[in-house]
């Protein structure tokens, strides 16, 4: 009755049938799926190369991700070490570079779950903090995965507020050496990713003491493991953290410290050093790091974080056309629940948001590359813009994607539960990235902070950055719109969100003003202000989100049908945003009441607009079936069989219970004399 | 260095001494927290028997929960199977009885993961719908776990509509049995808990047929597996549907019926009966089981839902007082996090939450009662409001109550995210009861519903049942509010709530018959409605919270320090929800911006005035460590020494990794030459 195709999926029957509701929904596509995966790849050529990796990836049985939702912990961490090990060797043997483009693709099609990724942190600090000496030392091993090392930063009791890092490493001019310790609890190292099972080496980051002197946070490179049996390096304590919400794959450790000696050579020493006799010496300008941070945050972005709301989007609304529940009109078959509006109002201003982050991807590289070519010659005047606005853009794609992911689970009523859904793997991924790389509530304040500084430069007529130089703008008072329709006009809503950025700001900044003229302290002042400061920075996150948007499709000119649909969902994403928060446009009577009740209708219209090409503009995606790993969300949309037949593999169907012979058994013998 | 204590529980160097920290911030406490927790318990005599049953279950091994976070699911399961025998066991041996106080207790301290809650409505079921033998029958046995039941409504392609359901039972009167079949992979019934691997018998909702003829849904008792050697019964095949978000002790099940046979007396025939020459008949009125499922899930709120929202305020509360991170004033010791606004903004309006939510209880058992007296008499007037009210309360509840864990679990940093927080089980559980006993959209709807035929009535000068009664005041027009002080009065924000969630409704229904007028179907008008319409069930909804926690606090006058705490809570969470829904309130000029200003300003106050109480607050919850179980929420607030200490005992760090001698160890030999 069932059979399973080459990549152990499921088709009903052996067919390659689609489900006749996903099918249908296809065949009334607005505009060229095939022309929207293109332009969402950045060109044909990628499109052909990505399907090309995926291909490789998808046929070869050591990448299955078959069993991934049925793993202990444990199992987990091993396939993803097997995993890692065995897509080096099969990247050498395709003739793939780990510089080329085939490696994105790779882990795109793997969909996750693979080890060594704080490996290549580890990597890129001793390439960032490491002399010529130490990268030639260090990196050749490191590439070829000859050692594993970790980066040591975060400790049980510190992590956002690094200067309060409390591990030690001790110069002794008698012996050249360094000694490190962990000298409490909340010292110990704690968090770093291949620590707790794999790594042989970290760079640590410790406070460096010379002759009773500290001179700061310093990087050292030290062996925590035998190469030849793998046990802890004397005076190290080191294990694994234990369960998560999810990154069970990941072996996060913990690392204690007892007087361990490492060679004077073992600091990292681009930037500062230890000479012999023990002076201390800077040299160069360490500022260049921030460049490797801002870009690790930006790379999580676009490889990690949006595309696991393009996955959600796509998982949710496929299954929403299969599902069929309760009766719009009496007489008619079941609806689709995508048919009922509050199940549009769920999903369709998603799969807009994943739209709009997707294309900010160009915007953000642009920026990147500008400051990038800046910074190498020395001029670091774009460094606080590129770090407010990554930032700030970190923040609020993973509070976004976190959401959106959430309510993707939740659309999909019970079966989004079911880890075979994929949606809860997804969500719980999606959760880690609100904390990791940089606190989200942390990362608006610090937005916060360089847009108040640009409000002043306004007020004192000084020149501002780019991306905040709308708060030179004037203010046109009152919203322009007159009709419904004037709603879908990106001039009308961009300026809307303008002016709500610009209003939160300049009363959050008059509010701290006024405190510190009042008699305040400067750091309360602030902290009585951080609510309104983290509204501001989101404003304006937003706004930069919905101007990109813009620019976007505007780009699309020469794309008739394609630049159509991009424009609805760019309306779509727009008003959503005003339309969730209505008080903030409201506030000032920038949009009236009954302006907003135009909004309300337009976008309501626009869902049911949207509706109809929900299926293609998730299919533009382009996500493989093996990639999506989901019961729910496969392309040919057989739900209810693959539920079936996944659940069969699961090994609570293939274990007799123990808890049946020794506590139901018992029991049960009572009942048999009387039924 | 570290020992534990008879519970299992790590007091750091044998001692019982708390982090000062956290001891700190209980020497300040504005109120008696022993107090408080009387009147949380209902009374100092409950608070006693509570504590009673605490010890006598965290005083026996059998109930531990050391390995909880641990676990596989084929353990959890077990576990749970394990625990509930021996509970059984454990209240005969105290003679405490199931319908005594002790019950709720041990599930209290148990904090969850038991098995057998669908075998608890297999017997209601049958107590609700079976005749007098039938119950005579079955109850004695279910009762002694000497079989084991499940209740099989849900299918894989049905949920909600329970008019969709697919199972069959056709009547034969030649051999006087139903025979029920599963006619195609939608009807499967898949999700009944108990079922995937416990159960023997089950009541099978199925589409009665009678020589040919349609009599709609019935429900059946079966066998479904062997009492001898619980192998599946013949014809029927059955499950488990395998991992989920959370749950995974409990064995949701699949099950499929081919021509399964059962004798005419298995059909539960209070209600209806099939006579043996094949006539139907109908006796009395079935409206009494809506009784059952409106309190069951108001049962939910009070012993599944709401408390996990307290336990998850209890853990982050004092986590973010012994957490230390970065300098409020240069020159001080790291702040404590609760210290910073944008932290208190987090957590202290979910503490108020919680408290308005453990309030609704004595409102929400008042309107049952004298609703159940009613109809008990056969007066089923009282009806629709119940539904409505225990519809939208459910919703709401559960709604907030998921979002507030996720909101504690992120404020908790990385540590958060770590299983042994207690945080993301709190999370994963909630995130299930917005969609179980009835989808959280589904319900606000319903309530809608009830509402729109509320306001038609008033229209027509109808009487209105009581808790939609404030339809019936007159609109005072505008905010009466002058200063932000003016915003600490219950009846300044009680009547904006009122006039919100009037508004709100007004608009709804007017959009509603606009649409009806202009030749638009009553169920498309609907269709198109629903955004709106859920926007005034959830105002309605909350305008009741507010009313209760208002009166809550009047009731307290004889309590003076408790009484003015709890009116901050009252505040703080009515302040809160309109500064969270500022458009809301602001979009017909019923609140201004000026106003919305000074409650801004209020609300930010409580922050800062609550947050000195924040600690004996949670403390009035009064929840042992073991029920909390978190590395992060223990009563001593020795966060990392605790975590320390279970993570070593996860099983990662107990078993030698495969992955290293495989993978890593051939690797790792290329490096010992050149290091």
């Amino acid at each position: 009755m069932a059979q399973w195709n080459r990549s152990g999926y499921f088709r009903s029957s052996g067919s390659r049938d689609v489900n006749p509701d996903l099918d249908g929904e296809r065949q009334t596509a607005s505009f060229s799926v095939e022309r929207l995966t293109a332009i969402l790849d950045g060109g044909a050529d990628n499109t052909r190369t990505r399907r090309a990796v995926e291909a490789v990836i998808h046929s070869d049985p050591g990448f299955s991700r078959e069993n991934q939702y049925f793993q202990s912990q444990n199992e987990r961490y091993e396939t993803a070490v097997r995993k890692s090990v065995y897509l080096k060797e099969k990247m050498h043997q395709m003739g793939w570079t780990e510089d080329g483009p085939e490696i994105k693709y790779c882990y795109r099609a793997l969909g996750g779950d693979l080890a060594f990724n704080v490996h290549r942190v580890f990597k890129n600090s001793i390439l960032a903090l490491g002399t010529d000496e130490q990268i030639a030392k260090w990196i050749p091993l490191a590439d070829k995965y000859h050692i594993i090392g970790t980066y040591a930063q975060t400790e049980l009791g510190h992590g956002t507020f690094l200067r309060g890092l409390e591990t030690t490493a001790i110069f002794d001019i008698s012996t050249q050496e360094f000694t490190l310790n962990t000298p409490k609890i909340s010292a110990m190292k704690w968090w770093p990713g291949d620590l707790g099972r794999s790594a042989t080496h970290a760079v640590v980051f410790a406070q460096l003491y010379i002759k009773g002197k500290c001179y700061g946070l310093h990087a050292f490179i030290l062996q925590i493991r035998s190469l030849h049996d793998h046990s802890p390096a004397p005076g190290v304590i080191v294990g694994d953290i234990g369960p998560k919400m999810n990154f069970e794959h990941i072996d996060n450790g913990y690392l204690m410290l007892q007087n361990i000696n490492i060679p004077r050579e073992n600091m990292l020493s681009r930037f500062s050093q230890v000479l012999p006799d023990g002076t201390y010496m800077k040299q160069g300008s360490d500022k260049i790091n921030y460049l490797t941070m801002i870009i690790t945050r930006v790379q999580i972005l676009w490889t990690e974080v949006i595309p696991m709301l393009l996955k959600a989007c796509t998982i949710a609304i496929r299954y929403s056309v299969v599902r069929r529940q309760s009766k719009l009109n009496p007489g008619d078959p079941e609806a689709k629940i995508l048919d009922y509006q509050t199940q549009q109002q769920k999903l369709l201003p998603l799969l807009a948001t994943a739209y709009a982050f997707h294309f900010m991807n160009a915007y953000v590289n642009e920026f990147y590359n500008k400051g990038y070519t800046e910074i190498k010659q020395e001029n670091f005047d774009s460094l606080p813009e590129l770090h407010a606005l990554t930032s700030g853009l970190k923040a609020i794609i993973t509070e976004y994607c976190t959401a959106g992911a959430e309510v993707c689970l939740r659309a999909c009523g019970g079966h989004g539960y079911s880890a075979l859904s994929g949606l809860p793997f997804l969500y719980t991924k999606l959760a880690a990235s609100c904390t990791y790389e940089g606190e989200n509530t942390v990362l608006f304040l610090q937005t916060a902070r360089f847009l108040v500084k640009c409000l002043a430069a306004v007020h004192s007529g000084q020149p501002i950055p780019p991306s905040a130089a709308y708060l030179y703008s004037v203010d046109s008072g009152k919203c322009q719109a007159w009709t419904k329709m004037d709603f879908l006009r990106p001039d009308i809503y961009g300026e809307a969100y303008r002016h709500r950025a610009t209003r939160l700001l300049g009363n959050a900044a008059t509010k701290l003003q006024a405190l510190v003229q009042s008699g305040a302290e400067q750091h309360e002042a602030w902290n009585q202000c951080t609510v309104q400061l983290v509204q501001a920075a989101k404003a304006h996150c937003h706004y930069i989100v919905v101007k990109n948007f813009i620019d976007t499709v505007e780009k699309l000119r020469n794309e008739a049908e394609i630049q159509k649909i991009v424009k609805h969902l760019c309306d779509l994403f727009a008003l959503h945003g005003i339309f969730s928060n209505t008080g903030e446009f409201l506030h000032a009577g920038y949009i009236s009441g009954d302006q907003m009740d135009m909004v309300t209708a337009s976008y309501l219209d626009l869902l049911a607009i949207i509706r109809n090409d929900a299926v293609p503009l998730v299919d533009a995606f382009d996500f493989t079936d093996e990639s999506l790993n989901s019961a729910l969300g496969s392309y040919d949309g057989h739900v209810y069989q693959r539920l079936y037949e996944w659940a069969q593999k699961s090994p609570t169907n293939q274990q007799v219970s123990q808890a049946y012979a020794s506590y139901l058994k018992p029991l049960f013998q009572n009942a048999l004399s009387k039924l």
